[in-house]
């Protein structure tokens, strides 16, 4: 069995900045036993004030446009700029996406040999509601734990974004040029969450498609809404293999948090994160607890099908099991 | 008092096509009391089977944009076309928005004083999640009164386009040229979301930028992914002064109606979308039944500053507001 150490133990270690023992503790974040949980709470609770001074950036885009070598090149750049570096993976289909998401650890080997970086992938086959929550509570041992810079890792093939946006002060997507078949795979809607289009192996041969993918891309943004933050999202080219614009991207996340901190959205942002996180979490809890009642669930899929093809008023069903959910 | 009919008299009414009864049911789901909304599910119930041969069609775009008059004039041409339309507007914040929606009647005059069409505004301040679920319910019973096509009108600003967009087989949206500062209304993502875009008011001075305009969405567009359902969204002109594009629009809708229906999108959305208001509706209630508690009330209040400061784990509280919930 695990060993489970105690609270302060726990504590001490991630505040001495000790990997093992922060990969035990979010292991414990990890747990789908209860008392592990509550000891996590508990510990997350016990770091709060330690936590939050990191910068947080999403990345996402579909397999097979570089996440995991980006990543890796844009991770060896921050710590060459003296930053320490915690990347997450946050993906709850990754058994069906065949572990494209840092389950080849190979493909950060460097990154994840250095002393100054720790890396972590989700635990596979999570519901998403709770995988959040968990990526949450380990992005915050990872700043209690002297990280400067979070990178949060996930496909752009799901409603993964959404819940990564939610927690991240800057969103990266990563695209190809070549802009037609490519794109096939990205969801609606994640394009207009970015801060930064990224037009990833911009080099060789691919320099030249990949500067006209920028333009067209430059052009499709200018028609996009800036948002509250009064931030017009960029499109930036990169490359893992020679390096070539990933100092340039850092600049521009450097600059974007100078700005949101001076007009205060990167405050509020978080202010309203942290609620976001606890609805959430009532949420997904409530759910949790409706869908675990074995009467409820045989009711469900029953009367699923006459649902389905229109039989059943959705809204009559779902009165009546909440009703006979809480009149048990 | 107002006066409750039977359930066989509204059914009744409903099915002749009587359009005060049908009213009268619509305030009926849209009651907050117990009763009524318990005898409103019956009804829907009891109608089921005779629902959902309409087409369904979302429209929207920021206040000023002329769904209104839009509405009016691309009701008259279906009229023309020997449909019976219903007019549905879904906004949970009407009241801030100064009756933007519907409120002002006399701007759909002509169609509202036509027997063959129906409109209803929404009963405004009330929550989203209650509101998509009656606004549901409400489409149902104009089906089984023999409406042909149901219009669901909601302002582009808000988290309400989500929740028409699940209950709609197409979605418009209307933009105005000049496509600078008209835009930064428009929410994120709802330009994705949309079976066709339409520059309104392709008028006299108009015009000539409405087509420059239609030319810059369609390059923009052109690099959005298509979706499952293999559409790509087009970009319309139209106005409702001179019913330019109008038939053009209609025609667009039953193109898609016809390939969606070949390629088996149409019924797998509409079965996707049934359970998805029957999701909706159970994490709603769910929701209405904790925040009822008035210990749960008094908690999160208490607690929300410290959450959104960064000084509480929102995992933790909401795990102890849940257990406090359900212990009680």
């Amino acid at each position: 069995m695990r060993k489970r150490l105690s609270l302060q133990a726990y504590a001490d270690g991630i505040r001495s900045g000790n990997r093992v023992i922060l990969s035990q503790a979010i292991t414990l974040v990890e747990s789908t036993l209860e008392s592990d949980q509550d000891l996590a709470s508990e510990l997350v609770q016990s770091l709060i004030t330690e936590t939050g001074k990191s910068i947080r950036i999403g990345i996402t885009g579909v397999p097979g446009v570089g996440k995991s070598t980006f990543i890796e090149a844009f991770g060896k750049l921050l710590l060459d700029n003296g930053k320490k570096v915690a990347v997450l993976a946050i993906d709850p289909s990754s058994q069906l996406n065949r572990g494209s998401i840092l389950g080849d650890k190979t493909r950060m080997e460097e990154l994840s040999a250095d002393k100054r970086a720790f890396i972590r992938p989700t635990p596979s086959g999570t519901a998403l509601g709770g995988v959040s929550g968990k990526t949450r509570e380990a992005m915050l041992l990872c700043e209690a734990a002297g990280f400067d810079v979070i990178l949060v890792e996930t496909v752009g093939v799901g409603q993964s974004e959404t819940a990564v946006k939610n927690m991240v002060d800057f969103f990266l997507l990563l695209m190809l040029a070549g802009a037609g078949d490519e794109l096939q795979g990205i969801k609606k809607g994640i394009m207009e969450m970015a801060d930064a289009l990224i037009i990833n192996k911009a080099d060789g041969t691919n320099l030249a498609m990949a500067k006209k993918a920028k333009i067209a891309y430059e052009s499709a943004l200018h028609l996009f809404p800036l948002a509250e933050k009064n931030w017009s999202p960029s499109v930036k080219l990169a490359s893992s293999t020679t390096g070539f614009g990933l100092e340039e991207i850092w600049e521009l996340v450097s600059s974007y948090e100078r700005q949101m901190r001076q007009n205060g959205f990167w405050e509020s942002n978080r202010a309203n994160q942290r609620l976001n996180w606890l609805e959430d979490q009532i949420q997904f809890l409530l759910g949790q607890a409706f869908l675990k009642d074995p009467v409820i669930q045989k009711m469900l899929t029953d009367r699923k099908p006459k649902v389905q093809n229109g039989e059943l008023n959705p809204s009559k069903l779902a009165k009546s099991l909440i009703q006979f959910f809480f009149q048990k």
